[in-house]
């Protein structure tokens, strides 16, 4: 492994957009020793100035509705408006079949080319709160590089769409028309936290469809109750390959940041999402701690399925846990 | 207060459907005094084989929709069908008005007075985790002291029906006809819990209007993906005042029930809801410990603010307060 850099090397490094310090600084953040840790929590405080500027886009959507050939098509409309463009990944489940920077970037071939293009590939780890919080922190080391719209790509894996919607300004959901069933397939929850809805693939004979589709949405998303920020989710059509409809995604998603900032939204809901992270990091770093303990792992291993059958009752497992972690 | 009756004692009361010795255990688990809590958590645990014979009802709907007045009806019916109902109710914004003893039993009259039935308010708390655990406790206690049917009642407040889903067999949603807004006022994800929803005052005028939101309700419900279960949640239209169609809301209760009973779904299902219960017990009673030192107490009180200006990032306060915590 190559030498660590020193705090004011990342910083300063960082700060002048170094494209390898940035790296490098995110390999940090991702890495799960202590004392790497450590540094990687004080270079994200000392770069916190430099950051929040950027509109944070979240995008989702199953496997197969096409999130990395849009991510590259949307991604070079944005570096023509002169956008500087972080890509990062939170996909939990990626880390099981592994690989993923070869394939990010070989997915993304344009965007991997252009310098204004940042693309970074989901980081390792086995719970998503770790995975979601070192993102996170990719995000903001970003911003801190010049990176003007970030987006953070996931997939419908238990709770990492949450995690994203948490984390960003703006939540985009990708769907696919079909024939008839247009929502099936879509995680129960989902579209209620789409500030967004793209019909994807929306070319050749799909376009009659993706029309079709997009009245489908529209009425369901009327079904839904106004959200905080007073914004009625619209729903685009747009073809990846054609280009067709990205300038308008580009449009919603401006006009969305623009009256955000009018009403003081984008920064209330940025100041509630760093609480939020609060009580996520705490807790995980809480729950990490407890569960490193032998003791715990022990007890855990042997009790589990009592808990599970219906024979232990869960608190007075939990209980007798923290009797055990406590006790000295 | 009253002198605390010996774990044998409360056993045995609650075995025999002792209603004074079930109010004072469910009492016990609501205390929140440590030695009540050990107590509580024996005696949880002593009388868990005979727990789990229940049908776990789960009933939530904005205020104004009726629920005590339904669950008075419901029940009734349930008592003429020669169950054993035990009610209970979790809603931690009741607190803030308190009083709610008082007013459950007032609002259903002819259920509190009736030996079968069994009406227990929501717990104080001032965590909707701890109201939770305290609920789920209190319903184990009422399924040993030998009631059949299980209420748990709670209202759209915060993250409260996502604990009630996680504590229930079959979770009905109640809804009322309005003007082509019906689902307005229904909170985001909701309605994808449900496993049933049912319109509720379909009496007088409003039957035209209740049959109308039936069919809006049962496309709105197309829309979502099929359910672990399997099953497809049907919509039913009932008055609580002419008792029309409660009759078939617990024909679709028991249909629930057989299916899933059958398909192994129930067991299934309920082994997942303990594993949630340990890991939320973990996470709630480590937080809770957390949160009492006076230290992170201190620390917390100073900092919090910077973490939402976004001048200290959440993971580098997290990371402090961890340090704080563990520094002995």
């Amino acid at each position: 492994m190559k030498k660590r850099l020193s705090l004011e090397a990342f910083k300063s490094g960082i700060l002048k957009g170094d494209r390898v310090v940035l790296s490098r600084a995110i390999t940090l953040v991702e890495s799960s020793l202590e004392q790497d840790a450590r540094l990687a929590s004080q270079l994200v405080q000392d770069i916190l100035p430099a950051t929040g500027k950027s509109i944070r886009i979240g995008i989702t959507g199953v496997p197969g509705v096409g999130k990395s050939t849009f991510i590259e098509s949307f991604g070079n409309l944005l570096l023509e408006k002169g956008k500087k463009l972080a890509v990062l990944a939170i996909d939990p489940s990626s880390q099981k079949s592994k690989g993923s920077i070869l394939g990010d970037k070989t997915r993304m071939k344009k965007l991997s080319l252009n310098k204004n293009a940042f693309i970074r590939p989901s980081p390792a780890g086995d719970t998503l709160g770790g995975v979601a919080a070192k993102t996170r922190e990719a995000m903001l080391l970003c911003e801190a590089a010049g990176y003007d719209v970030i987006l953070v790509e996931t997939v419908g894996v238990g709770q990492s769409e949450t995690s994203v919607k948490n984390m960003v300004d703006f939540f985009l959901l990708l769907v696919l028309a079909g024939a008839g069933d247009e929502l099936q397939g879509i995680k129960k929850g989902i579209m209620e936290m789409a500030d967004g809805i793209v019909i994807n693939k929306a070319d050749g004979d799909n376009l009659v469809l993706a029309k079709k589709a997009k009245s489908t949405y529209q009425n369901a998303l009327h079904l839904f109750p106004l959200s905080e920020s007073g914004w009625t989710p619209p729903v685009s059509i747009a073809s990846s390959i054609t280009n067709f409809g990205l300038d308008k995604i580009w449009d919603m998603i401006s006009s969305y940041e623009a009256i955000t900032l009018e009403s003081g939204f984008k920064e209330k809901n940025r100041s509630e999402q760093r609480m939020k992270w609060l009580e996520e990091n705490l807790q995980f770093l809480l729950i990490h701690r407890f569960l490193e303990s032998p003791q715990i792992q022990a007890k855990l291993a042997s009790e589990k399925v009592k808990v599970q059958s219906g024979e232990v009752s869960p608190l007075s497992l939990a209980r007798e846990l923290m009797d055990l972690f406590f006790k000295d």
